[in-house]
């Protein structure tokens, strides 16, 4: 611990989001960031707030959200992931912890996030991994999907797709890449970002989908964007097939001390 | 329907046995067919006992059971799946149904069942679908575990490989297909038979296992099996890792006229 005097740990974490009301703790709700709360009072002797980078929705998957706190008083650090994992619930991880410096944030620190969407085509829905995904019927165009898709990419006003909630004022962001792959019954949709509107990659997916489908052109995205209403923007998709993939930092977290 | 007078139907069924049972009935406990029973009492206008071609064990998973019932009285045999798709909880799926002949057995017409284990090797477990594998930290010896395989293949006496519970006298199957495939951190293990005592593919992969771990060596297998006694083999697998892919017919389900 001599190299991490004053420095904090961030947590790589993975969770099933299908049994949380998202990341943030609530009073009445299980959540991840409670849960994680929770099993860190039997690790440190004063309760512990977690900073998370991303606000996960309710039920949206993560397989990279980071999260900082301090060391542990009276362990060992790199007992520290084993220890929690050892308390949380099976459907939530530490994957790896890092020391990283006492003034590292989560969130101001993060340079973009990679966030995937799983939808599989085709009928019934699968039984298995249902909560994994978002299931349609019929067919999607994908070259349209891909068309419109394109149209988003770049620093542009995103307020069309912007969920009701909790509205921020400057709601210009850079989307770096946004890709449709289609292989077999599955279609995974890629989004990177510098930074994300609350329920923006469900928007985006929801009206992706409206373009595979044949209801709205590739090149009415255009539109869409210049109107800055959500209403103009498709459906918001479920927040079953979302998956946190990645918080980008520069430097990244494996250049910090793994514990 | 008129090419099915007298006839059966056959339902391909998808299911997450993690929140089940089993397959079979159970007066105070959900199972899979329970549910589907349940479903049918929209449909039908007296109970239906449905009849499963494999009685899969509590927390096992399946892509490919089959089952038969009668078709419905007063709705077109092909509404069938999609009606008690919308009357069944999501993680059980009609896939697919068949017109089958009156007589056709799903047990005695099987001719052999495919079964697939999914193991996971690193530490933690995974938080997104830790439900569909068993996760072991280390390494498993691959090349060590084809060996041993190789050694239960054939018309052989796997009494050793019976779980304590429901034994039968002839405990002689047949093993076409034992073999462990690595992909990343991932180790499946497909095994095809004509048939399989209780507990015989969750041993089998217990024992594969600690072959893998280096604990028994390939040539015990011949001495496992030849001992005729559970206390030989290896431990039961967990039931979560267990996938029932597929029931084996000749002629198969898709030569028959699909609903």
């Amino acid at each position: 611990m001599a190299e991490n005097i004053g420095g904090m740990i961030a947590l790589l974490l993975e969770y099933d989001g299908g049994s949380y009301g998202g990341w943030q703790y609530q009073e009445n709700s299980p959540t991840v960031q409670g849960e994680l709360e929770k099993a860190c009072r039997w690790l440190y002797p004063a309760p512990v707030r977690l900073r998370g980078a991303s606000r996960t929705d309710a039920g949206v998957h993560a397989r990279g959200q980071v999260a900082i706190l301090p060391p542990p008083p009276s362990l060992p650090p790199e007992k520290l992931p084993g220890a929690l994992n050892w308390h949380l619930p099976p459907d939530i991880r530490v994957v790896r912890a890092y020391a990283v410096p006492g003034n590292f944030h989560p969130v101001t620190w993060a340079r973009g996030k990679i966030y995937r969407y799983f939808i599989r085509l085709g009928r019934p829905a699968p039984a298995i991994g249902a909560g994994y995904c978002w299931t349609l019927p019929g067919e999607l165009d994908g070259a349209a999907m891909n068309l419109a898709a394109a149209a988003c990419i770049g620093r542009k006003d995103f307020a069309s797709f912007q969920g009701a909630g909790s509205p921020v004022r400057d709601t210009t962001r850079t989307l770096r890449h946004l890709y449709c792959r289609r292989r077999g019954d599955w279609l995974a949709i890629t989004c990177v970002g510098d930074g994300f509107l609350y329920n923006m990659v469900r928007i985006l997916v929801g009206t992706l989908v409206e373009v595979g489908r044949g209801k709205l052109r590739p090149l009415e995205l255009e539109a869409i964007l210049a109107a800055r209403d959500r209403v103009a923007a498709g459906p918001t998709a479920p927040a079953r097939g979302l998956f946190l993939e990645k918080v980008l930092y520069r430097p990244s977290l494996d250049s910090y001390t793994r514990l």
